[in-house]
């Protein structure tokens, strides 16, 4: 089984995947220091939850080699993508050993390695949930390209797979930035895993049908109430998995929970740039756009989140 | 206001609007058979089921006049879209006045005149849902150019619009085909109707926000229960309209009742090529790709429906 890795981190460089380019290119840019890090969280060549968190960790990590100034890299690295609570986690994880005089680069290489052992734990525990012959349905691209190495919502997937089950995934295509056709697909072909594409509109009918047994998505962010932040349509995915019937998993490590926001309410929502939606569509010129990257997903509607620590009906203070 | 006429019928010869031109180029191709109208009807350059339906009149009449099968044309018709009821129903319409004697010109421009009539209906009727400062958001196009004047989800709209209500419109782009991009919003553009284009799946979000006050989309189809089949996407807009208590309406002309089939699960679902999913978008070479089309709104999701008759809580035997 073949994965992507996202970040490489040798010999005291740092290289990122320019995920815009999948998957035509699979093209590796070196980072020379936090702020092209920075410039790459924002856009979009590295994205999802835990990877931004890992990537900003040697961002953090190369300024204190060069010498500059780490609260304000810190402030700079925080503005790149206002959403992922794993970015705010790893800049203050970095600042504070910076103030107790660690070594940067070795507490980088430790976000790095912890983000593996969790992705293997998430995949152990949420394997359980595929059986021979099930169909899942995953929104957006939580898989190895946005962690570091068996992905969130993936992990069960790529456990599951190599532990010999055959099952079948539909893969949410993910406008506008259409993570799923060009990421999660992509992985999903390397791995060798059976899965079909469909417009986001489309998992409703197939629930209907009862072609769908499960749902897993990853979490850019949950609030002490178990509310889930995630990839704009998860909301609408959890609605409709509720309405039919289908139990609906997110999968995220208890890092991804932000116990100082009370609930999703209090989530400022990120709203893109006009031109993800109407580039490379035909669009009236100078058409009005609303593009919110996320959405929040209420508590009451997520069936269990698979965490490092098992498949729990309550994460966080919930 | 302007509204653009798909179908344009002058001294006997037919034209119809090529749609999958728009919005970058307005383009009337003439039709010289039935064969071609077929055509272009399985090809969507014409669309929308009462657009269908006229256009599948003026065929039989041109077939009439060429002194063709009239059955086998019928034939040939009806399988070009199997969703469109309205389609089935102008066929046999002008099948039965040719078995009378009648002149099909002169039925055929009866249904393009009833059309227009019926739309005028369903606006006057719908328009009363829109207050001043309402947020409107609608899927797919249901609009002039899916039918022969008003149009029909849209027809309130611009009945209201007309009457100098100023509202605001929320519209779904539509994947695959982005109906709403490329159609919905370049309507209500050449109207003057101020309007907003989201994805799909921003729907819910927007809805949590408290910024939709109604739905209105069309049908393709309604069964004798009031399950409405309708572009895909309708069913998961209908359940997320629920769960925020929002109402939900759906605008068609009565003849968009098809009595004999018994509720939305007896209704064969038809699967559109996948290239119109992987086409224009980065996806995998060969990934496999569901393409329903359609999809089946279960009745008790629908506030209301508009037709020619009023806004009525039961359609068909329902």
């Amino acid at each position: 089984m073949t994965l992507p890795a996202p970040i490489r981190w040798r010999d005291g460089r740092l290289w990122l995947l320019d995920q815009r380019r999948l998957p035509d290119e699979v093209f590796y840019e070196e980072q020379l220091n936090a702020r092209d890090v920075a410039r790459a969280i924002r856009d979009l060549h590295v994205r999802g939850a835990p990877a931004i968190g890992v990537a900003a960790a040697y961002a953090m990590a190369m300024a204190w080699r060069n010498g500059d100034d780490l609260v304000q890299t810190a402030g700079e690295l925080r503005l790149a993508r206002p959403t992922a609570v794993n970015l705010e986690w790893a800049v203050d994880r970095l600042l504070h050993a910076a103030s107790r005089g660690a070594d940067l680069m070795e507490e980088a290489r430790a976000v790095h390695d912890e983000d593996r052992a969790m992705c293997e734990a998430i995949g152990r525990h949420g394997a359980e949930l595929i059986k021979p012959g099930s169909n899942l349905l995953t929104h957006c691209n939580a898989g190895a390209l946005a962690v570091s190495h068996l992905g969130t919502a993936t992990a069960p997937m790529y456990v599951a797979h190599e532990a010999g089950v055959r099952f079948h995934v539909y893969v949410d295509e993910t406008r506008p930035v259409l993570q799923g056709s060009r990421l999660t697909s992509w992985e999903l072909a390397r791995a060798g895993i059976d899965h079909t594409l469909i417009c986001d509109s489309v998992a409703a009918h197939l629930m209907a049908e009862d072609a769908v047994d499960l749902v897993i998505v990853g979490a850019d962010r949950v609030t002490a109430n178990g509310d889930t932040v995630n990839k704009i349509g998860t909301r609408a995915l959890a609605i409709v998995a509720q309405y039919h019937g289908v139990p609906f998993y997110v999968a995220c490590p208890s890092s991804t929970v932000d116990s100082t926001t009370a609930t999703g309410a209090d989530v400022a929502i990120e709203e893109r740039p006009v031109a993800e939606v109407t580039e490379g569509i035909p669009a009236v010129l100078g058409v009005k756009v609303r593009n919110p990257a996320f959405d929040v997903t209420p508590a009451e509607l997520v069936t269990a989140y698979v965490t490092e620590h098992g498949v729990v009906k309550n994460i966080g203070d919930g």
